[in-house]
């Protein structure tokens, strides 16, 4: 399989996160990416798209406060890495504001999403391998992986949040239909909800959205993902929630899993995107589920046997000793 | 002027707030309460008026909340002050969360209020003063003075933020109407703008809103307090927001406090709820105006020459060795 990732993408590095009321280490560390890339039998580094395939997702303003918001916190004296504090949770609109502070929260759902020195460049060179990995399904490839990290799924057209500053997967579906491979279907298996994908395609009917995830009423990211989200407007009936809970082995996920590719096959997709989060492994410090390494292979080969050309695009897994063989365990049940 | 105040407000006590990306003592004390307390003439205790008219401005779903928040937090085996940490920035709708920490960011507008052991009473009680200043007002005083601390101006009708919980003028403001003391109008002087109670008037034709504050493009809250945020629906034109640049001084802001007192005019007010805030004040530690202490009761003495019933409802002010005396200041101004 064609594995797609730039040592760039290494340059986030934020040291903390604010968590159930005080800091933490942060869990989505440069090491995950490095450990994943190590265990790859074969890499390559992305072409380069530009910002035009991500501005088919994220805002012109959101992009813009994106790039500058590390020189404009330091411009500002702040110290350490950029966190918001506030936050328009109700009349949300684009508004001209004069300090970081503010442009932060305007552009945040959270404050467990530091903006480092490079962090730009670190999700813009992870969006090029989630690109990449399309072009090489248009170029007749049936899997390509794209070793994204920063992961995405979190983040909506104009915020960031859960670790994610560009979201991969919306990019990626965005340019697999501007390809020619629509119609497309994203299915995302982290652990989290894929609340940004949702957000960007919720009123989209040229994108289905199946995600399989912890019950938001516990975890993270809490306010979507219920299974009473389906879609909005001209989306109405294209998207697909199917929270589990806590603790929830191979048995009950699979289940959900063949709803979720029914679904997406009834939908008739031509192409896939997969969300992939290794999160839902029964070691991860983060997450409550209880899936083991072979789980992962039984988990890809029923996603292969839906037969459609798949771009799978790597999210959290933040048990970083046993990412590499998650990861591999994954990418082993496609094959070419 | 009669003085309203409860010993129990002091029972909120946060330790420290998150502010331009780290951890700052918190600037809303329960020495604010008792400098203001120690420099009224005379001071007496609320009249308990129940939830009742509390819930005439904030949901069920958010009361059951902040009166369960602390001991949901410290159930869950979190430590220090309960803060929130993500916020449902699109989409906001009421959910059924279990987890303390969904539950935290789903009724907040950011990191910097925390909930404490006594916050509930202390707001309660708090509430209980501003609904006391009206029934004076309803059994013919001219003017009343709600010591109300923790502040309130900030929190909507489903929301905590800003240092404050409970939305004493527009808790008042409602009491007012049920009084039949109405129209009323609220006049916030408040450095900050009143985002909280502009939300909850803002699409109700029955209450005005008047608010002088520094712009939101550079000071809290940032989102809401914008000059083209004039009300909505039914409530059309009865929202007036007159944002002023830092710096200033008595004489530009004597000229915005005319204008919105003569909209207040114009609208036909018959009762005044004034919520005041003393960082207006030069040497406030989190603000930017130049007020001095004399002017405050210069101000007050334009606001009372509308010749309105007028309950003054406590909110902000953080230079705590000045308060007592910019207080006095302001209060001053009302002759009875």
């Amino acid at each position: 399989m064609r594995c797609f990732f730039d040592e760039r993408q290494l340059g986030h590095a934020p040291t903390r996160e604010f968590h159930n009321g005080g800091w933490t280490d942060h869990a989505e560390i440069p090491a995950r990416g490095a450990t994943i890339a190590a265990t790859l039998p074969a890499i390559e580094p992305p072409a380069d798209h530009g910002t035009a395939p991500i501005a088919a997702v994220h805002t012109a303003r959101y992009l813009d406060f994106l790039q500058n918001a590390w020189a404009d916190w330091t411009a500002a004296g702040r110290v350490g890495d950029a966190i918001g504090y506030v936050f328009p949770v109700v009349r949300r609109r684009p508004l001209d504001l004069t300090r970081i502070d503010a442009r932060l929260g305007a552009f945040s759902m959270d404050a467990s999403t530091p903006i480092t020195a490079h962090s730009w460049d670190a999700a813009y060179w992870g969006a090029q391998c989630a690109l990449s990995a399309v072009d090489a399904l248009a170029q007749g490839a049936r899997h390509g992986f794209a070793l994204c990290r920063p992961p995405g799924h979190h983040a909506g057209a104009d915020y960031l949040g859960g670790y994610c500053f560009l979201n991969n997967a919306a990019i990626a579906a965005r340019h697999a239909v501007a390809q020619g491979l629509g119609p497309v279907a994203i299915l995302d298996v982290d652990y989290h909800h894929g609340n940004g994908t949702q957000d960007i395609f919720l009123d989209d009917p040229t994108v289905f959205f199946a995600s399989i995830h912890a019950d938001p009423k516990t975890d993270y990211p809490f306010y979507w993902g219920h299974a009473d989200e389906t879609g909005e407007g001209a989306g109405a009936g294209t998207t697909l929630n199917l929270p589990l809970p806590r603790g929830t082995d191979w048995t009950t996920y699979a289940s959900a899993l063949d709803t979720a590719l029914a679904a997406i096959r009834a939908w008739g997709a031509r192409t896939l995107i997969v969300s992939f989060g290794a999160d839902t492994f029964a070691g991860d410090p983060i997450a409550g589920f209880a899936l083991q390494t072979a789980d992962f292979t039984t988990m890809a080969q029923a996603i292969a046997a839906a037969g459609l050309p798949t771009a799978i695009v790597m999210e959290g897994g933040y048990a970083v000793d046993a990412l590499g063989a998650n990861v591999a365990a994954f990418l082993a049940g496609f094959t070419d």
